[in-house]
């Protein structure tokens, strides 16, 4: 729809980016149990005795039977991370340093299992062992110079996209921005539905609706191409099968893994819109994390996304889920310039949402008038 | 659907088969345009002067613009290549050594420019460039042991997948056979949807309709899984788009690229069928083409996939094609029992369409009414 028109209207820059090289994730494993593989898959990759595999592991892991299952030889290492607060770049270079003091090698790889958060963390202190300084300095387009070491990426909850993209997502001193880097591709991703079993129903809620938010936003978007928008129709009919339609819990669990898996694909040659760039106000100021800060924000959004919004308020109350009230009510007025500033600075995803032409279409009135509401 | 009971029914290779460390080509460019790219993918991959990329090209191209298009310097060499004949053994045996003989250092990479058979062949040169003997000898699954020189693969008539898929077709001396390996997948991708601009109506619905076949056959198999049934759902809606819907002819060129590559990745954990068993055998006794030889086989398999073939004679009448007809007419018995013997060869296609008992549910005398028909 409209894709000639918009791409006469595009800026020299906007065209080179409709060619982007990008890559993908060169190996995937899918499949209910297939857990079990990641020995066989790791071997190869193990360097020597001396150099370990790392595995960073959401702490809600700790003791469960899934640390039973990592296949742990030689110096391999367990390191358990909260999931409570989204990454931060001082997080990683205290995780790097720490890998680099306890190795006399460095690690043969980094396997991220949990989360968004666990999988950009996975994602990000593997580029930074092979590149000088803090992940701060990364935070941006294109600005990674070396690759990264070895990476392999366990979704344990679905949604995020996070084990299919460029990016890094995190919080540093400046701001909440990514690595968008093509360093920061997985090398190996491994798809295992069952690791999802027993993923509490409000993050499972929360989490899936940052697939489908993210396909909204991606298809109704100005960047969109045949390529993404085909792997954007896949998912959010995906995510209207989990949520709305009447699947066993075992293929509900089946068809989300696939929803994420697809909707990072679409941000290939697209973008997130409004509801992203709003939630990482919220999130860099008041620390509200990324999927439930997404819902919190595109509830309010009939505005821009009618239809999106019409059918979340439905999935919302097919599940019985609440959400939270009066989160920006006690923040001062610093605090809110300081979300709008942040907000209207993800310039990409407000130029994919409205056309080039954004900045006429939004107004900080606006913004701090639906922030108010949450 | 029944997937429980398919797990559990699997033999143990099966079972192993399902977790299979799949590989994704690992960089793609998607674009109208994207063809002026090229030059700029393959600068960083150029090893020297002395070391040339290698063209091959489809020799319909032959005198076109698009050869002033190509990025050619130092030595880089075009061949052209008649797509005429599905591609053989031998054909990629000679190509490996006058490439050999012509150049006193290996290239630096191949790229095939067409369809199925100049994608494939490029596969095929791109591997035996790196391991000894004949091309026939690496016929089958997983024989091939070192990795592939750099190759890149640019599509210009969609529909068979061969830009995704780690399968390499060959006719041998024996058989019809893909080298199935990971180092088939191409290291690169380029899919430029204008490169189809002036394919002949019948070839491009023969071609389409490969992808088409894939889709039903793979999504009726018994390998299916979610992340199978995700990429041939999608596929086959951008099918039907594509052949029933009311496309702009620039939709349709963008939406058939597309629905070419998912539906060669919804190969990655299925199988095709019925239709392409039958058609090898067509391609191997007869040198039907593989795009026709599928259509051929598949309208008279309403006994198998009845909603599919209704919905292909649909697509069918709608685009105005006639299938040629008395194709098996002139066979004596011992080519049709060289064909059927062909066919009933590709052991994982009919396990895949009739379940591991599909010995008790296909006959000799089946095969021959449906070839004697055609």
């Amino acid at each position: 729809m409209n894709e000639k028109k918009e791409i006469e209207t595009q800026t020299p820059k906007r065209r080179l980016e409709a060619f982007k090289n990008f890559p993908m994730v060169p190996r995937v494993v899918f499949g209910q149990g297939s857990f079990n593989q990641l020995g066989n898959i790791l071997m190869p990759k193990r360097k020597n005795a001396d150099a370990p595999m790392i595995f960073l592991v959401d702490d809600v892991f700790e003791g469960t039977e899934l640390i039973n299952r990592l296949p742990l030889i030689f110096q391999d290492q367990v390191i358990f991370v909260s999931a409570d607060e989204e990454p931060k770049t001082e997080q990683v270079d205290a995780l790097v340093n720490q890998l680099k003091t306890a190795f006399a090698e460095p690690p043969s790889g980094i396997i991220g299992i949990g989360g968004g958060t666990l999988l950009d963390l996975a994602k990000a202190v593997s580029i930074m062992l092979n590149n000088p300084g803090s992940a701060a300095k990364y935070q941006g387009w294109d600005l990674v110079p070396r690759a990264a070491s070895y990476h392999v990426g366990i979704p344990t909850i679905s949604g995020t996209g996070a084990e299919v993209s460029r990016t890094t997502v995190l919080s540093g001193p400046e701001r909440k921005l990514g690595i968008n880097s093509d360093y920061s591709t997985f090398d190996q991703v491994l798809l295992d539905p069952d690791l999802t079993v027993g993923v509490p129903k409000d993050q499972w809620f929360y989490t899936g609706m940052d697939c489908y938010i993210h396909c909204i936003e991606s298809l109704s978007g100005t960047y969109l191409n045949a390529f993404s928008q085909s792997y954007g129709e896949i998912a959010l009919q995906l995510c209207r099968e989990v949520f709305l339609g009447g699947l066993t819990p075992e293929e509900s669990r089946n068809k989300l893994m696939m929803a994420s898996w697809h909707g990072g694909m679409s941000i290939a040659y697209s973008q997130v819109g409004i509801a992203h760039a709003m939630s990482y106000g919220l999130s860099f100021i008041l620390g509200v994390k990324h999927g439930i800060g997404n819902c919190l924000v595109f509830q309010h959004l009939e505005d821009y996304y009618p239809e999106g919004v019409a059918e979340f308020h439905k999935m919302k109350q097919k599940h019985g889920i609440t959400l939270p009230q009066g989160i920006c009510t006690s923040l001062n007025d610093y605090e809110m310039e300081r979300m709008i500033d942040i907000s209207l600075g993800m310039v990409p995803l407000w130029e994919n949402a409205l056309g080039s032409n954004w900045k006429e279409r939004v107004s900080r009135e606006q913004l701090e008038n639906i922030y108010r509401k949450i």
